[in-house]
């Protein structure tokens, strides 16, 4: 439309346009943020930019470091992502004008991190040295330092500016308040099992879970206990008896919370636990293609979507929650890492690495939307992760 | 920032600005939309843009005519709203550049609307005539119209394309598949009891549930069965035996599921009731400082707030759901119309009509962070419901 036009229209609607509509920039019309997304190129150092309405990729910023275990959260706002890099760099990107921000190597060897629930602080969980560094999410200045004594693992945000983690070296959950950044109170739970080597929050943001290592069962705490412990469940997780080998750890991160139930990875074996969120005892098993590692809901929990660890990775399996039975299986490309459904759950994006591609899926039909050429994809991370906990 | 140090920083940081950084519009930098919101103006015809983040108002859009019960939908981009106006009105309005881009007269009298999972329709329940008219959401062109000989309410959106809604004149609940938005597929399920004059969909799409002004009880629809049914519960909800005079009828839209509980408004009744979402069965009451009208959980659901209807429409109460207790009581204004929580409920958004402003509200603390002048608020909606079902 020719900016004469445009004004004409604007008249006739009798509308009030901003300064962006009438200055010298009709060629940049705003866009909103809300669909936006990025996928890891975990070789390169680089993300992809893409638009989830479009299904496509609007463009690449690169220069963000060693990507070969990366992870994302975004800002409230929806314009920045807060990048954690394998090499303990975090850089902040604006997603709409595709540029870094800002970075900082704020460690050695890191895996991770998280933001808080009122986006003011961006927290990163370290192997070396080990404890959380916590930075201003505007300017990344260093605002608290956590030292730990110990590796970092499944740092999570819980609501009111709190962060909950886990120490793989010293058997322990902290839970960090950062109320006031300037002194951050944490709270230690020790001898809660061996080696938590990663954790989740419950989409509520009350139940932290981590999983051990070093030991079958798992490790939950209930935040919203005037105390809050940590007492043991699924004491037959883990490799059990007669074990097959394990290709994998199962990222606990994917776990699927869905109803009244959460559906878990199991640890070398083919099959999907189906635990019972109220006595966290297991209800169920699905047995499945391969030894699953992301196990994720779809957002409504009417469908639960599993990947696989080698030589299984091809392949993505559907379970219909209400039957518990896998109504699906997708090849959607090689050596698939991971998966990340369109906020309401209408399609899913599926990162297929080895054929330097991801897919988009109608979570319906099973149809493919749109293939997308990404250099060996790996996460990918939706801008409206920004809006929920443990994301 | 003068244009060239903007340069010169984005050198140093070796980033790829996009045109808009570059070009002639260094004044207008990208924001984003994951933050943005707006509140009905229920006196002027007019939407004051607000920011959660800096928490204030950025400006107004104007024109969008009767308000007086208005409710919005968003884009899945959070760029675009669709306010429903009372008078049949639907106006698409850019939140960034604060205009309106489309605007229909749809009806003569209507009372709000749905937005499809997939954000392509738009659609708008009416009184005069009776039915639902589909838009398409970029243009606002018609799609669909679907007729009912009934005055229409309670039309929510359901995964899939799909919408549920009520008939208040035929006292039956429809299922629309719009998936060929040319060939409508309209299930009826008829006989659902009398009246229904509002509607619901649980978070997760899965329940649909009308409330009835003929009679008491409510009705509750599975729509993941095979075949949907409504069947009846809560037998004793509505106006119950020695009703008190009910000064106004309670938004179902407001119900909270916080957990495994509902929380709902008595009818006439200084009562907040607690329903077992696997039985729909009451499984407590808690008693409130007056006849309750919405009844809104705090994202995490460890609190539930209430406001309430004359004469006690100055205060909200806050409960924390664990205890079942009354934890806090708040006097924000005078009129209290409605709330609405930061998509992580860090704050709450409390509009006071007769006080003529937005009261923002520290979650955890219960201080005032904020107070916005806003001529005569009702309504606030923040972007973040694009992403949610049943907002």
């Amino acid at each position: 439309m020719k900016r004469r036009d445009a004004l004409g229209a604007l008249t006739v609607l009798g509308a009030l346009p901003a300064l962006a509509a009438l200055g010298g920039c009709a060629s940049t019309p705003a866009v909103g943020t809300g669909d936006l997304g990025l996928v890891i190129q975990r070789a390169r150092g680089a993300v992809s930019i893409v638009d989830t309405t479009q299904r496509r990729a609007l463009g690449e910023v690169a220069g963000l470091g060693d990507l070969s275990h990366a992870a994302a959260v975004f800002g409230r706002d929806g314009l920045h992502a807060y990048v954690f890099g394998r090499d303990g760099g975090l850089t902040q990107v604006n997603l709409v004008e595709r540029r870094i921000v800002a970075r900082v190597m704020q460690a050695g060897n890191s895996i991770g991190g998280a933001i808080s629930a009122d986006g003011t602080l961006v927290a990163a969980q370290n192997y070396t040295p080990g404890g959380v560094k916590v930075f201003d999410a505007r300017t990344l200045a260093l605002v608290a330092d956590l030292p730990a004594a110990s590796r970092v693992v499944g740092l999570v945000d819980l609501p009111g500016r709190r962060f909950a983690y886990s120490l793989f070296d010293r058997d322990a959950i902290c839970i960090a308040d950062l109320s006031d950044p300037g002194r951050p109170q944490v709270t230690t739970l020790e001898g809660i099992g061996r080696q938590p080597y990663d954790g989740l929050v419950t989409p509520d943001g009350r139940h932290y879970i981590a999983g051990l290592f070093g030991e079958d069962g798992l490790a939950l705490v209930d935040t919203w206990a005037e105390r809050p412990q940590a007492r043991r469940i699924l004491a037959g997780y883990g490799r059990g008896e007669a074990p097959l080998p394990v290709y994998k750890m199962p990222h606990l991160r994917g776990w699927a919370v869905a109803g009244r139930h959460a559906y878990l990875p199991a640890i070398g074996r083919h099959e999907v636990l189906v635990v019972d969120t109220a006595s966290w005892e297991e209800v169920g098993r699905i047995a499945v293609a391969g030894q699953p590692v992301f196990v994720i809901a779809r957002p409504d929990g009417r469908q639960v979507w599993v990947n696989f660890a080698v030589p299984d990775y091809n392949r993505v399996q559907v379970i219909d929650t209400p039957s518990r039975q896998v109504v699906q299986t997708l090849s959607p490309g090689k050596a698939v890492l991971h998966m990340e459904f369109t906020p309401r759950g209408e399609a899913v994006w599926i990162s297929a690495r080895d054929d330097n591609r991801v897919r988009v899926v109608d979570t319906q039909r099973f149809a493919t939307l749109a293939d997308l050429p990404v250099d060996a994809p790996s996460g990918i991370f939706f801008t409206s992760r920004a809006h929920r906990t443990g994301f």
